[in-house]
């Protein structure tokens, strides 16, 4: 009975350096509305607001609750899925979720094990290059491609409507818990951000030293860090690649 | 081709007495994000008005254009299907739409014949029951029991994504092929089992010459090379693991 709750608990909702602080009380009224309640803001410009409050109507507690951070990485870090919201780019290389429903599915079934991220830029100018590489997924909401700019609190509640129907239909089909070994289930689950970075970094310095980024404008790096990225290795596959690498880095 | 942009053009989005011209603003947003543009507004309580201009962004166009009517019935006379959106009555006799995807669905297959509208009662006490009789159908979007009171234009823009979806999908049964140059093409295709078999070999054979296999029940290799098969990498990622792979095992 309380496990069902918590899978909701585990959503956050992050918006970076938002602009008008009415768009962070209607993000909070729109969580609210659809049973999230984990607002994270980082940078806001204006926070807390009397805006804010205003346009919060009944999702106040939330704002009274939201945890302000100084980077998205701050925001982030402990999440196994991170979903950034942006128009469609096309050269990032970043795994998409064509649809809001696609992105529900998966991050509220990930979210019955920890915390997952939806992370909505700035209002004009969206989120920075190193804002992006914080997350493992993008969604672009599809839409009328002559004016497919949503208000900030909008998308909020568009994508809370979806992960709220992901939930409420993941409940009524699954029902049974089943138990395996704690640490055995816990292999299976993806890696933390934190992780993933870490072994993104070995595999950059393990390359450095080998000689093999002597070209930079190939993108080589990216190219494979993005292919590890989109991989999505469970945790258990993280540590087998992190310890081969090692291996193949040591003098023999 | 212009027939499915007209089952767009017959959804009519109608306003009963909005008290806050912002919501109107943001409505006329939410629709345009979306490829709405019918808005029909009954006895708005002020209209034309800036802060309405001001909460349409590049919504103002359908401002501009909306029709403004002295009651619902005048509104709608000529749909085919009217639902209106309300919380959850029990008393309630009209047909109801459980989800806002099962409406869109409905909406969107007969605005391919004719107009259909979807109604929005006032921000505090919704539609009157003569209101509620020029309805056909009601939507009550499910949400969070404790707090289910979305805002008028963020419960339209959940409807406006829902419709344009819906239309989306009807559109892309079609199917219409893509142009691009070939050699882009090839190299994010999958590799053949072939080339994904050699990187195995080396894979093996590297980590075995670098004394990573040396626990023959681990099932390491089989599990990392579940892993890549898993992955699914393109033919160009393939070429670039490959490549690191023999820049790694090279002496250094």
């Amino acid at each position: 009975m309380t496990e069902q709750p918590s899978a909701l608990k585990n959503v956050r909702i992050v918006l970076v350096q938002t602009w008008h602080p009415g768009n962070i009380g209607a993000a909070a009224r729109a969580m609210r509305t659809m049973g999230l309640s984990q607002l994270v803001l980082v940078n806001p410009r204006r926070f807390p607001d009397e805006e804010a409050t205003r346009m919060a109507a009944g999702g106040e507690p939330l704002l009274e609750q939201a945890r302000v951070v100084e980077s998205l990485e701050d925001a982030v870090s402990d999440c196994g899925i991170v979903v950034g919201l942006s128009a469609r780019l096309r050269n990032l290389a970043l795994p998409q979720f064509e649809e809001g429903d696609e992105m529900a599915r998966e991050l509220m079934s990930l979210a019955e094990e920890m915390p997952v991220a939806l992370v909505f830029g700035r209002e004009r100018s969206g989120l920075t290059n190193d804002e992006i590489a914080c997350c493992t997924h993008q969604l672009s909401l599809p839409a009328n491609p002559d004016y497919p700019i949503l208000n900030l609190s909008q998308a909020v509640q568009v994508c809370a409507h979806e992960l709220y129907r992901a939930w409420r239909h993941r409940r009524t089909d699954s029902g049974i818990t089943t138990h395996e070994g704690e640490s055995e289930r816990e292999k299976d689950l993806p890696p933390t951000r934190e992780q993933m970075q870490h072994f993104q970094q070995s595999l950059a310095a393990a390359l450095q030293e080998a000689g093999f980024l002597n070209q930079p404008h190939a993108q080589t790096l990216e190219r494979l860090q993005n292919f590890y990225r989109r991989a999505s290795p469970t945790r258990k596959e993280l540590s087998l690649l992190q310890g081969a690498l090692k291996a193949l880095r040591q003098p023999h």
